[in-house]
This record gives C-alpha cells, sequence and structure tokens, in this order.
C-alpha cells in the first residue's frame, strides 16, 4: 500500500493530541511532518506538547514551529478552560523535553517539504491557519504542489451552530480570520470539517474508558488527557465530549462516512460575525458577489459518527 | 372562536398574494388591516397591487402605504425576474383600482392599530422590515402590546443556505438590513420563519392545478400568477416553487407544523455577510458579545410539509 504524506498542523490542545495518535498509529500515514501554531495554548505551549508527545510515542517527524501571533499580529489567549493550563489537560508532564524543534519556521518547513514531494503531500490542519497562509504568501505556487489540505474549523449550521466562540465563529477560524479566509482562496483543494459534523460525533465515558481498558500506552493516555476536556463538555451543558481534530484524520483516512457540499467559501474578517465561514453552493444561482472567482472547496455536512468511532478505536487499538 | 387580529405586511409579490388569500380564507384569521413594503415591487406597484388584490376578493381590510425606501434612504431594484414586472407574475391588471389607501403612513397605522388593540394584534411581516422599524422608532412601547411577530425572513443553515440573494443572506432581510437588526431587537415576540423551513416545503405543478381546479376563483388566481413564478424557480434549477411567504402565514395559524429553536438574533448590517441573520441559541455558553442583552426570539428550524400544504390547500377551498 503506497502511503499518503502528511503534514499535521496543529496547536495541543487535548482533542489535537488524540487526533496526532490517530495519525501516528494509521497504517495509511507517513507522518512526515508537524507544524504547531498558538490557539489551545501559547505557541511555547503547543510546541513544547507536540515534542513531548514526539518523544513519548516515539514519532520521528520533525516538529517546526509556527509565529507567536496571528497574521493580524495579536495573540488571542490561549483557551485553556477548555485544555487546561497545560494544553494536555493538565496532566503530569515533565520538566523537560529532550527533542526540540526544526530551526526552520513552520511554513518554511512547509513549502520545502511540499516542494520536495510535489504532489504527494496531505495538509491536516486543525489549529489557526496561520501557518498555510504564511505558506501561500511566501510561495503560491505550492498551492498547485500539495494533494489536498483537511480542515478542522468552521462551521455552516447545518447543526444548528455556526460557531463555538461567538454565535457566528468557529474558534480555529476566528483565531485568526485573515488568516483562513487567504487560505479558503488558496488554489489547492480544501476540504472543510466543521462543527456540522464534528459537534455531531461525541465519545461518551464509556468509550473512552474501553480505549484506557484495550487501547495500551495511547487508550491510557488518551483517558488522562480528557478529564479535564470531558469536565469542560459536562460544565457547558454538553454530555460528551465533541470530536472535533479526529474528525479531520478521519476524513483523510476514510472520506466515504462524510457527506460533502462544494463552492466557493469566504471568512468574514470584520464586525459581529468576525470568523464565520460561508460558502456559495456550487450550482446555485446569486448576482455577482465577493464569492466569485474564489476556487470550489469542500465542506463536510453530515458523517456517520458510528463508524467515525469505530475506525478511532480499532485505529488507536493497532499501538496496544 | 375568538379570532386572531392580523396585521399583513407585505409586497405583493406572487407568494405575497397567495399568503394574502391563505389569511383571507383561514377562518380564525379577523385581517385588521394590510401595509406595504417596497421589495417585490417598488412601493407604487405593491400598494396598487393590495389594493387589487382586496377589491378583487371583498377583503376589506383597510390598507396603508409604506415608505418609498429603505431606512437608509434607497430603494433596491425590484425583483421582478421572480415576481414579473407587475409584482404578480405579469397576469393582465386593470389600468386602475377602485379602493384607495389610508391616508396614514403604514407605521403609523401599525401604531394606532395595536394601540387601539392592546395585547391582540399579530404582525405577519413578508417583506422588508421598514414599517415594523419605522413603528418601533416613532413608539417603542408597542412592542409590548403586540400579541405576536411573525417574520418570513433570513436563514439560519439547517437546510444548507443562509441566503438567496447572495451566499449569506435572504431578500427580506438583505433588502432593509439596518430595520431587520432593529426589529429582532425589540421586545416583542417574534418567530422567524426563514430559508430553513420555506426552502424545504414547496408545491407541485400538480398541486396548484388541483388548486386551481378545485379552488374556485382564488384557486384559479393563484394558477395563474405562479406560471411566471414557477418559471423562474425552473430557469434556476428548482423543480418546484418554493412556500415562501404562506409559511409564515402556517406558523400563526399551526404552530405545531414547525420545530423551533429560541435565542437572541442579530443581522448583519455591512459587509461581505450584509443581511445575514445570526441567532445566539438559548442555553449555551460564549464569551461577551453583541447579542447580550436582546431578547430571545423564535426561529424555525424544520417544518412538517405534508402537513403545510394540506392547511393551504384546505382553507382556499374554503373559498370555493
Amino acid at each position: 500500500m503506497s502511503k499518503i504524506k502528511v503534514i499535521f498542523d496543529t496547536d495541543p490542545g487535548v482533542d489535537d493530541a488524540m487526533a496526532l495518535l490517530f495519525l501516528h498509529f494509521a497504517p495509511e500515514v507517513d507522518l512526515v511532518g508537524i507544524t504547531t501554531t498558538l490557539g489551545n495554548g501559547s505557541i511555547d505551549t503547543t510546541t513544547r506538547n507536540v515534542l513531548y508527545l514526539t518523544e513519548r510515542f516515539g514519532i520521528d517527524a520533525p516538529v517546526a514551529r509556527g509565529p507567536d501571533t496571528t497574521l493580524l499580529g495579536d495573540a488571542p489567549a490561549p483557551a485553556d478552560f477548555v485544555h487546561g493550563k497545560n494544553g494536555l489537560g493538565d496532566i503530569d508532564l515533565p520538566a523537560t523535553v529532550g527533542r526540540t524543534a526544526d530551526p526552520r519556521p513552520a511554513f518554511q518547513f512547509i513549502i520545502d517539504t511540499v516542494r520536495a514531494n510535489p504532489g504527494e503531500i496531505a495538509i491536516v490542519a486543525v489549529g489557526r491557519m496561520s501557518n498555510l497562509a504564511l505558506a501561500l504568501r511566501a510561495d503560491p505556487e505550492i498551492a498547485g504542489l500539495v494533494k489536498q489540505v483537511v480542515i478542522m474549523g468552521g462551521g455552516f449550521g447545518y447543526f444548528g451552530n455556526l460557531g463555538n466562540v461567538s454565535p457566528a465563529a468557529e474558534a480555529n477560524i476566528h483565531g485568526d480570520a485573515l488568516a483562513a479566509d487567504e487560505v479558503m482562496g488558496g488554489a489547492w483543494p480544501i476540504t472543510v470539517v466543521g462543527l456540522d459534523v464534528t459537534q455531531r460525533t461525541n465519545m461518551t465515558t464509556e468509550f473512552l474508558k474501553a480505549l484506557a481498558d484495550d487501547g495500551g500506552e495511547a487508550g491510557r493516555f488518551i483517558w488522562d488527557i480528557t478529564r479535564f476536556y470531558e469536565d469542560f463538555h459536562h460544565k457547558s451543558g454538553v454530555p460528551n465530549i465533541f470530536v472535533h481534530d479526529s474528525s479531520a484524520v478521519a476524513y483523510l483516512l476514510q472520506p466515504s462516512l462524510f457527506k460533502t457540499r462544494t463552492g466557493a467559501i469566504r471568512v468574514i474578517t470584520e464586525g459581529l460575525a468576525i470568523g464565520q465561514t460561508i460558502q456559495k453552493p456550487d450550482g446555485r444561482g446569486f448576482p455577482p458577489s465577493p464569492w466569485d472567482g474564489r476556487p470550489s472547496q469542500t465542506i463536510c455536512v453530515d458523517v456517520d459518527s458510528e463508524g467515525l468511532r469505530d475506525l478511532y478505536r480499532r485505529t488507536i487499538l493497532r499501538g496496544a
């Protein structure tokens, strides 16, 4: 089987760590690099976490660090009420990590890796889109050299929610809306895995406990880091954790789990709805609009949640 | 049976005319006034059409004319490609109409009628929200004196569409976004009947033909005016006409046909998403946002389309 070469752009983050292990144990994935973004923690925190995770689980992909601000130059407060102060559910972490990051900034690492593997790289981006936007600004031609981009972010209302950090916007897009609008306008084939499907799929305490029992070190680790994350969901009135970032990995591995729609996408970069993702569905007529001339991208509108959970469990258990 | 006193705010418009006949023949409705807005035609056209319809069908409610611009002072081009140049599917209309409008402007008529019937008036508004906003500006206390407001407009993505005149916005809201934002913020109980349900319900050619056969003069009139409207849908790739304005009437008559969600609503008044309606669902936590402090309003998220069509047919046939 020919493996898919994957760059994982991430800000661990509890569900980022779960998605990283999902990629690591997926037999069809060749993880060729991990790039970090700020978001669920500061860039120091998320980069430290990726280095720690790669060391602990023997993931030998190089790690490249992203910028410490968004494209607008600000650094939104970390979502520590969701992911804990250390970004991994406040489990005990070692004071230092042996591994170090690649000397290149994340966007340069992306450019170099894509150019060295033309037509072969899938980028799975589950944090702010800053690295992807910077890579596209520095070398627009890479868009045509990337095999596919899968993004966790946004929301289109199919499951009743456009956003989770505001009534209009999802956190990853809201956190660097300008970057997201630039990335969605890039001539690379994007699939957006948004709240429409990630909030439709959950994992119960029983599901996670069974992973802890049967899933070896990874399963036990997932149990440990999800205690804080589960508690946040409970405090928000949500009985079971949503499956955000791992849904993007699931799309990469088994797109048939999802129902999709195509059309140009814009991201609102100012005003009340800042961070909202809006698609102009292909095949429907509208007067001239700022969506015109943008590439058609794919969004996920429904998911086989049971199939997704099965795939996740089977994959994690490969490491047991 | 105690009847519901209704003011119908409208811009006929093919589906407006269908909704007016729906109200006229509904035994539980006492139509106490009709106010006109620009939209599907100019204010001259829509007012002429309401006067013509009331004369032709013996509807004795007074008619009050709305302003010839939106709250921002512009007058968007009529949607004549949807409703025909005369707003009624380009059927033959008499050169003159005997009835004349009430001398008061529409917003004053609304204020006077609400004050004369405290707690008893339902406003069904299926055009631009200009008259409602002007009434609220001139006499904010009427909000507490209105029984209910049912609005056809907006979209929340449940059926995949936020808009029909742009990827973000529905025509009635887009046409006077400032008015809609003011109206949604009013302390009156609003139900928004948007694209989420109006595009989920259609009427086939066969259904309309059966109305023409069985529905007397009204049924034949509906058949005549929907020929142009149906043709517009066909040209847009939509096989059957959507049921926009009559869905708002159906909510008034039989709310159990609908599934709803509550929460504060904002309307985007500038930028890419101008005219978009965004609800902050009740019971979900968000950081402080411009939705805070606004009244909780109701939106429709699903509908029993078969039940709605049955109700429409049964009601029109009462006039046969």
